[in-house]
């Protein structure tokens, strides 16, 4: 048997585990939703604890909070920033869609630790109050949205960008090794005119390049933050300036540039930035499938397939079969492209529903960003580490298809004319014979022309 | 320091945790997939135990397993089915598109629990070996996609179908409770002609209870597993008949009408039973949707909505807003049932993507249909016990309203036409009247045939 | 100057051009939504003909519209039916969400059309009026779905499903002329034990199938037809057992089965049976999808790809790369598929969004689940007969890659041990050499034994 | 029997219509695709006309096309542009991949009519080659990228930004006409605190306002050709500078900033940038859902629903109920914006598919980018002008429902806390009294603190 204390709210007492912070509210959230798995993502609780934090300063500032319970306050919030107070946050996604059971949560935990602070007893809301003190100036409807917002900006800094980095510079660093290799390309998945692997890496590299630049792109209105719209938009219980100043303090203690929406209607009606902010997560895991399908096509064989990378071997592929090898790291990754489509599609929806002055669908919304975020920042920087860096040209193999193929007929063409040039690919595939040979024994050019026009070095680029 | 045990595989010694059972490529997959936070769901590892003591037994029928052996293995097996080693599976969803980490961790557990039985020595794969012994006659690629359909199978009758039959009951039996309560009926989210609010919850019983037939029409393919495809379908390593042994132990030892597939090659290579269940899952959530967020605007309020149902109060609804009260349980169900709409998205998606003998989105579909159902099932069921169970109907206002709407004049449009019938409407409310008064007034009808001819209690059916 | 004739309805006279039947609510659509250029489905105008007949049969049956007008109705409905009227239904998807604008242009156009059949003046709605007579005892709520469920099951009758059968046989047709080819398998898109060709196409003719089957299943909810349910679902204007014989009527007009709706309540307010068949449809996109990539990867080269495939040559494949030629129908097949999965989200999105007693996204549902069954046909004909019906295998590269496999250690691993024949493998693969060589060279097996079982003929089955 | 002539290509002579422009490559995709119904939108056409004026222009300032056939081409070009062919693309959205098919159609249009202006046989190839002259120093694979950017970036200035922005202003006038009136908020759909209906709807137009920066922010990527890269992107049989030089020629013929894009290996193999601008698109579509189903809520009735606002009548709503008026314009905008969604994921999906050195989901993602554009261009247009322009503000329903919310005890809980609030507000919410009476009757507040504290033109935004 667990020791218990005794908390209340406005529903009646309850009894909550001694060692833990939590009030009433937050146990009766547990009662009343036993559904799935997925609680609060840890960077929602550290957002909350920020959010907190800075209230209870701009409070002070305001002269609505005094110097005692801010410093209890404060430094009970900042606690919950550091990560000191994550076993207290117990709730799931799957609760009210304002988020109001975490943010009271929040609230109990940093109220009972600042009684706890201030010598008083823990369930007593004395001195310090969940919601006339924690919650002062606030409501659930602008401070989970902010929280939301906070979190996703930590963690596109701590996790999404830095995979995102890392990965970019490994394929461009691949560019730049493999740039002296000419292979052979492919569109519709058949035999194309040549390109170099540098070439192809550079077009990978330059894709999640320009998917930084638009998660970059879409920070700045996640940057924007609810907090002083309070109940319905207007502000109501704060004081003016209030939303700047705590957008200040929220900005300082992340080191990030957090500034007041704008409008606040609109922060707490609609999430649409996140939904914007999706859609780019989106547009980054269609990239990064098709950079680790195309490498796991090119590196796929060892003997039987395409077989122009060669992919590092990490571990054993197959319980059946022995020394065989999978591009497992692609496969890791883009079954995370394919999941963060469909959060996209769930956020999306989400997006639409809300009613009024509120959308009631905010723990689900940032529980799928934040999810999307964390994958592709992990599977980027896996996928990199285990895959991108140790990967290598099979130069032999690349060399003998590229020379093989028909559509170096394609610089040709200019000379002797599209349709003269489709005969002697047409004639060579046939008789399975060269390009060259053909060429001369229909009599289109001459084998020194041949020479000198069909050269695959110069393929690669325009003409001067 | 933990105290740790040599573990070996084709790629050399690892050390693993010495009070885990786990060995080295369950190791080798935890440092290489550092990516994000989702294991493999309980259901996945209760699965594998059921498919590994399956197959031991027909091992053992088809002469390739000693006693000993088998009595260790089904013994270890069964453990991991009764949930024993749930602890000792750490693996992420975003490993090997195969699942076959996974299944390694299983004959891992298996044979060094096996060993321990026997008194060997853990880690020494002697006398139990997870490939020769745990895995045999098996491949991941059989093997996983088994452990799949046996935990849906298994999650649907303990989690999914009970919770959305006791909605089903619950709904059934407000129709039941409310079936001689007239009310205006609203389409296009506009007054319309009555019904009664029976009517309208039976709309929504009849809603789940074709749901459930659609789970249950959608069960049979799930029914059948891959065992027995061994790596590519063709069922190398195995011999005839094992296929359908394995088939039915599984279903004896889960009590479940499993069955082997008639396709082994269609059930590697992609996962169209999945893909056509999460689409029964996703219309499941369209309609839990759609009675959600009916039951929240009915019971909108309390004074300045619809305000005909009064929903349950469970909890404080706002943290600045105080004696709000808000329908938490539907917001959860509406989130829900929006996060299924993502997860089937992402299951479409990854069903099309096998290449050639295998689909290597197992761990990433199993993941989200399986989440689906859990969320669907638990949903359901706390909507059903905090709001569906204590909803009443505020008679007084539904009556006041039902009584004032104007589009009881359909009932008239047969006896003066549809065209008079609109004069009428139209002119009530222009003037703010009531439609017997402008009908009489108008010269459509006498007051008589008004009151035989507009009686919404005979609004409510077809005329005998 | 076109000639015009006047029309009018509750909002007043409009001008429509004199040659065209419909009247005012249909011209009023037409000014009030310009919106895109997506015209209501030529399924749809079919399928409210057939429902307008069967109304008027009914009506005349129950004694409530005379011999007269019901044959001249009956007469101008069966028109509708018979596609004579096509051109004119000029109103777009993005109008009513009941779908009453087309209702009514269904009304107006058989109404016009009976009063010129007895002679009257169009325009007059004498004798015959478009809501007292063309639209007694049904309403637009229950008229639309009805005819959205009567265009699915006669669209899936004649194109849905003889395309997909179109499909079947000649993949069954191919499974058995490739019986006898063995290949190598491949999983992970890497080298993997061998199979026949059959096998791999006879995986296909499965997967199209079973994604026949699951249309079949789902169809028997489509024939559930929502007439008699009226405005909300009471079935108020209408006899009792109106709905019963209007889907007898609408059985026979259209040779399918059709039966009237167990819960008129909930076919109005929901849609559900659409998104389970769109669900059924995006199942069989995932099929196809895995298919045609399949197909065109295998028969990609023709110099430099895997090559075990022929595919038929069609159309000059490249404007600038002469010879060139592509595997273009599995390029529209895709395109088709991927769009199928777009379509799918909407409708799933859209089915949950009924408010009350209707769902007002109907032409939009209907439209896409009407496209996808349209592109599914008609795609899956034209890939059967523009490249499964001319692919060929290229004998000589299947059996060159097969043999040349290292994953046919496989079959030593029950002899030899997984881990022994884990050296064999990778040492050949690190030496160039074959796996005989290797494992004869290690001392794990000598050649008689190895010929005796690493036989691939041997790989594609279970053992006896 | 229509008159035809004989068109040839690499296989072969086709009969095509006399009257047509199209040559033998048109003429095959015809045959060949017989699939669905959805032609290659007029944007693409108009954009190809653009596309191959500009190369005309600079294969002839580049020296390699001569001034006669440059006068020619660029002749038939411009009319191609100026839509004067539009009825000679016939070609359906699902064919080649890549658009090969459509660029040919281009090609053979451009080819016959440059023949026909220079006293030619259409046919003869001569003295215009459709490959040779035509597309001259282009591929497919760069050409048809191209033509969807300039497509877009067309239809984004000419209807979807007239769109939104038209929406914009109506939604802030309304904001403006509507500031004074102070009304209840809803959260959770339930009654809170009071905020203005000029806030309310100027949630909405901030909402669109954002909406037009993003899709703004994206059009940049938009302006990025992909023109320069030929078969693969390396630009083989172009001059340098030939990328660029067409790029300025398109932003000149256009009047829209299009640029080269950088990486040409990415633009072929990819289309991150469409991706991106559906995201946008989705983003637009989730704010205009929200907007249009709340003002459908909030002008619900008109005597049973919420009946804040007056929703102009622009037709009869129903078929059976006389003198029904529905929200028609908002339900054809959220069937739009639903659509909307389900594009953006057929979109992304495809997105990902890219093979190799091309992406070949060209046709069916442009079609479902501009389909998206069009429909949120002109869905948004109407709404404003049949909707939103027409809405009245019910002041007096307003005023009423404000007044007898109980949430305007919010304004209270900073005087008497929120424990003591709440007691005042689940008292009179239970006595069916007002908040002063049980404010007063409790002992928390005197009249004169309860009228000066709870004041709802206070309520409706932050104290001074």
């Amino acid at each position: 048997m667990t020791a218990t204390r005794t908390e209340t709210d406005s529903f009646g007492p309850l009894e909550v585990p001694a060692e833990k912070y939590w009030g009433a509210q937050t146990q009766r959230s547990i009662v009343n939703f036993p559904i799935g798995w997925e609680r609060q993502p840890v960077p929602i609780i550290r957002a909350l604890g920020a959010v907190k934090w800075a209230c209870a300063l701009v409070n002070h500032e305001q002269g609505t909070l005094d110097a005692r319970l801010t410093g209890a306050v404060t430094q009970a919030a900042q606690e919950v920033f550091d990560g000191k107070f994550d076993d207290n946050f117990p709730l799931v996604v799957w609760q009210t869609g304002s988020g109001t059971q975490s943010n009271m949560n929040a609230n109990e935990v940093i109220s009972n630790r600042a009684i706890e602070i201030l010598g008083g007893t823990m369930g007593s809301k004395d001195p310090v109050h969940p919601n006339d003190h924690c919650n002062m100036g606030q409501s659930s409807n602008d401070t989970f949205p902010t929280a939301m917002h906070v979190a996703i900006g930590m963690l596109a800094r701590d996790v999404l960008l830095p995979g995102l980095e890392k990965l970019h510079a490994a394929l461009a660093a691949k560019s730049e090794e493999f740039k002296d290799i000419i292979k052979i390309g492919r569109t519709h998945t058949q035999d194309a005119t040549p390109l170099t692997l540098g070439q192809e890496f550079g077009g990978y590299a330059h894709q999640v390049k320009m998917g930084i630049a638009r998660v970059n792109m879409c920070l700045p209105h996640i940057y924007e933050l609810a907090q002083g719209g309070t109940a319905v938009g207007t502000g109501l219980n704060t004081r003016k300036g209030w939303d700047v100043k705590v957008a200040t303090h929220i900005a300082e203690i992340t080191a990030l540039p957090f500034v007041t929406a704008p409008n606040k209607f609109e922060a707490l009606a609609a999430h649409d930035a996140m939904v914007m902010f999706s859609g780019a997560l989106k547009t980054v895991a269609s990239s990064l499938f098709k950079i680790a399908n195309d490498m796991r096509l090119l590196g796929s064989g060892p003997r039987s397939g395409l077989g122009e990378l060669i992919l590092p071997e990490n571990e054993p592929g197959s319980s059946i079969m022995p020394g065989k090898v999978n591009p497992t790291q692609a496969e890791a990754l883009t079954m995370v492209c394919a999941h963060v489509m469909g959060n996209d599609a769930a956020v999306g929806f989400a997006g639409s529903q809300g009613h009024f002055e509120l959308n009631v669908y905010n723990p689900m919304m940032s529980y799928n960003v934040l999810q999307s975020m964390q994958l592709l920042g992990d599977a980027a920087s896996s996928f990199t580490d285990n895959m991108v860096v140790g990967t290598k040209a099979n130069v032999d193999r690349i060399d003998k298809l590229m020379k093989e193929s028909l559509m170096l007929v394609t610089a040709l063409a200019p000379t002797i004319g599209y349709d003269n040039a489709t005969i002697v690919a047409k004639t060579a595939h046939k008789n399975g014979t060269t390009l060259k040979e053909e060429a001369i024994r229909l009599g289109f050019v001459d084998a020194e022309t041949f020479d000198r026009v069909v050269r695959p070095e110069d393929m690669i680029g325009p003409k001067d």
